[in-house]
């Protein structure tokens, strides 16, 4: 996968109910950023299956949020405009309601975190075994893990 | 490995230059704790080489710092007694510094962070491929890697 700018492949825990809940990711963006996107993927190795596609289209402001299954993206994905986005870097963070199969995005900044978007996954979020990071990125600052 | 709470094999970055630089580490401990350690292995899956391994004896309030070649743990560890480990959990920070083939750990607190340790590793830094943690740890609440 030669696109990927960062793979993680998520951590081995001891316990099943310890699981990830939230992901804070900061990253830089090339110049002249187009897009960037952060893919939590059932498999390691293979994009046929991703939970969760966030995509940011950054020169359109514009939120695509969707799921792929057997190779094939939904054809119903979600499209959300929100004027937040600068074309130096990011700062994000997911958090991973499994009883609800949801995940919901942040905006972090120095003065709190925003809501960004909410998608309820058609995958049960157990389902997740790495997260990819893709697109217009120079650099991954800071990848974080936290298990509440 | 059964007795390894928690395993997290680096993310694969873009570019060489782009290498853990800092990873923070939180975690309750068990009732009654004897001693946490982390381990920072050249293979993901087998610890016969460990460029760093770090460990707390909480009762005796030691750090045990050493390494592992062929096999064999270093019989020159080093010991140093700093009485500042409480007995519920841990926050700790380890930075890399590739040049001089150092880790520097330090103590996180609300108030700052208090220097530990230092430890000048045999193998490169390079060489570790993955961070395991050992131990009477509870649960890993947080693990944040950091590239500066």
């Amino acid at each position: 996968m030669p696109n990927v700018k960062y793979l993680c492949v998520l951590p081995t825990v001891e316990k099943d109910t310890d699981r990830l809940t939230k992901l804070t990711v900061r990253g830089t963006l090339t110049g002249n950023p187009q897009e960037f996107s952060v893919n939590f993927v059932n498999d390691p190795t293979c994009t046929d299956n991703i939970t969760y596609h966030f995509k940011v289209l950054v020169r359109l402001q514009t939120i695509i949020e969707n799921y792929k299954q057997k190779g094939e993206w939904s054809l119903s994905h979600k499209e959300t405009y929100l004027n937040i986005f600068d074309e130096t870097d990011f700062y994000l963070e997911f958090t991973l309601d499994y009883a609800n199969s949801t995940i919901v995005v942040y905006q972090l900044r120095d003065s709190g975190h925003n809501f960004i978007c909410e998608y309820n996954t058609l995958f049960d979020l157990t389902e997740i075994q790495a997260v990819q990071i893709w697109g217009d990125v120079q650099k991954i600052n800071l990848f974080a893990m936290g298990y509440d």
